[in-house]
């Protein structure tokens, strides 16, 4: 794979040419194919960098509940011998004031500004999870909340998802395909949309087609509804066909996601459940490997035939999230 | 004691001749004495194996609130050099479908068959808590939660109280009753039932009957009003008496609880304050130790002067948690 | 300063003659300098003593929430190589019963003599937040419910704020006043009271002064409308200027806080916005430092242009907390 590094090194030998100062997009990773190769090391081998993050914290603060990317992280940053400090700001603190200039005689009781400096105080790494309000499509867009963290913790930050983003799920992904395909050829990677009861962040989607596009080692293609398309700031030159079956042709991989729409901000606007991936989408693939971020509604977004079945490779996906967290903190570590 | 272990020899020379591969109830444990001899060694030496759990990790799981065994594993995760991450499944996660082949259309989040499968990914040891809902007797008896964790996490399992029995505690009340009974001659243990003002579960009832019976060492007697008897899977040759006096009589130990009734499935059917246990039903004894697992409500289970007085060991007892958790992690990664 | 130790000494050789045994209060300190220089040894080589807490654990059990008292002292507790667990039981466990004699047949699980001895079995360290009620004044005054738990558990306790005062928040301040005092006299030191919407503890304000008292090398002065004196046990011989303008000519420190009547017991008796603390009224002083304990409310206690300029002082106050928390921890360590 163009630039990517010998599996046999030691990921410390690594020197970063450019170093990652925080991981909130593509645009912060110097090299997709190097990262990757850093994960793949550490499943190889979790514990070659124990004394890299001797005496260091990262501080994980939740807007919003979390499990794989919580529990893969503490595993991460643990493998790196660093302390991992949980915070559910949400339930166990207080609601933050976003907004600059406001005179704070309401339901919020810290500013941003406060908050993030002083955990900055604290931590040398501040993660963050914080989801988007999927209301105010342009205060979401501009990642206000984390950008607001970014600003005022003057330390490195990670995002544990965003407003618009997933970083760690898609790195996740990426490297997932990468250890499933052996060939010289590249795979067609296809992600679908799928039906859901509730309105859901497109930041799955979104991170999952900018990662793709970064990395350039497939064919991408989208396939979802009339007025799912994603914001082209991610999904770039993608393929996009509104036509599943189609779509799903000769798929050597099928990612799975509802999403919410762009256009029509946060609404629901197709619940055909023919959408739903089920073996008969299956068999029109190339015996694709299916992939999907979890938590996954079952019967809803993806058929119990398919789940328990041979080609779901979602259970190693999400174990693959500990190596893309663990590559993650140790660049920024390095940096 | 028959089959223990001399005190002096090291719990790490104790390779097992039958491995301990899950811990939900007696059935798992090749030799309950074995396992109190290495929980006593521990106690006196806490950090004898603190490289055994060495880059080792435990989640512990609680769809269920806990003080003393969550904190108390915590302790004694880290007493072997572990990591244990909690994480509060109910509160900080999301609800979870256990039904096989569900439309997941409704008010569950994920599916156990994910959930359990990627804490595998994450964990060398799942420990979990999950109380019974007290309204369908076969859906507890069956223990369909924590056995769908089992059947998908696909590591070790520890039970930290499961719908039907509470292991942690009665390896517990073994230990604490051992440690206080210096003397050659069988004691006689009492467990008996007091009043409460909430339907609780039978676990752990259940479970002291249980290591009572597989344990051996004691003479063991069940005091209940009619009407409250256990499931005979448990209580086994026990002998039950429906006179709380005439049980009392020459008891050595006496373990008080209150439980909701499993004939009359999860139903209050007497709230008899006369049950409570005070200093009068204390006279009756021979002087006996009174043990309860706590919490325990004051003045409605066991009266202040029994609590206040010099036979209450409710408090070691609590403190002896450390060392069956110890025990057990223990043996499990050594298994 | 007078009593003060050399910076180079190693805290480690600094034996002290009265044991620090518990720390609610300065009564617990027997030298507020000594322990303020332990401190900013730590600030300067936080890792210098990391073998002091090995095979310790510190309980925080928080009754209210918290962020950087929490954060703080984790990361302390950590630096001093100890082992630090978290629990939130007012959300993670139950409710405590707390008066003696109570027949718990009410709201209440656990009392908190079985609840405190219980986590005295389990931690070297137990530290607790609980907040007064607000209503009784007696009740808060007498520091019921910290008292309970010191009288229970058996180990040291350490206060991560009680009803009425907040030591390792004033240790902070002493702290940061310090290090931002390199001249000869004494700096003069204004604790101001500020407007704000919900009736606050008196604890921040209670303990500042109590703490300015046991220093004693600044002069102090306290401002506030009529209505609000402090508990003269704590405020004792600082002097009370009622006209904020007048208190704040010349100073060096300016203390912003809000609190509830002690007088008029829990009530907010004045809303006057003048008391704000701005631009104007910083030009009142000798170009003053400007500290807050966080959280606060921008624009209603401090204004943006305080916070945002030059004066403030409150984010590295804040990053002092880990220092504050690891003299404690150490003193009681050695102990």
């Amino acid at each position: 794979m163009t630039g990517s590094v010998p599996l046999h090194l030691s990921t410390t030998c690594l020197k970063p040419i450019i170093e990652m100062k925080q991981f909130i997009s593509t645009a912060d990773v110097p090299s997709v194919p190097r990262l990757v190769d850093i994960a793949l090391n550490y499943k190889k081998d979790p514990f070659r960098d124990k004394e890299l993050g001797k005496n260091k914290t990262v501080g994980m603060i939740f807007l919003n509940p979390s499990l794989r990317t919580r529990l893969s992280t503490q595993v991460a940053a643990k493998n790196l011998g660093m302390e991992a400090i949980v915070f559910n700001i949400d339930k166990e603190g207080w609601a933050l004031e976003m907004n600059d200039g406001a005179i704070m005689n309401g339901n919020t009781t810290e500013h941003v500004k406060e908050a993030a400096a002083v955990m900055g105080q604290y931590f040398d790494i501040l993660a963050i999870r914080t989801f988007p309000g999927l209301k105010n499509k342009e205060e979401d867009y501009t990642e206000k909340y984390i950008n607001q963290f970014i600003k005022y913790a003057g330390v490195p930050v990670v995002s544990l998802e965003s407003a618009t983003l997933h970083p760690l799920q898609s790195l996740t992904d990426v490297i997932t395909i990468k250890e499933n395909w052996p060939h010289a050829r590249k795979p067609k990677v296809v992600l679908t949309w799928a039906p859901h009861v509730k309105a859901l962040p497109q930041a799955v989607p979104n991170s999952f087609a900018q990662w793709m596009n970064a990395w350039g080692e497939t064919d991408f293609v989208i396939t979802h509804p009339e007025g799912y398309e994603l914001d082209e700031k991610f999904s770039g030159n993608a393929h996009i066909e509104y036509d599943q079956d189609k779509a799903l042709q000769d798929a050597d991989f099928v990612y799975v996601k509802n999403w919410s729409s762009y256009k029509d901000y946060g609404k629901i606007t197709c619940t055909d459940p023919s959408w739903m991936f089920t073996n008969e989408k299956l068999a029109l693939t190339n015996s694709a490997k299916v992939m999907h971020c979890l938590p996954v509604r079952r019967n809803v977004v993806i058929a119990d035939e398919v789940l328990d079945g041979p080609n779901a490779i979602v259970i190693p996906e999400a174990g693959n999230r500990v190596w893309a967290a663990q590559a993650v903190l140790s660049e920024i570590l390095k940096g």
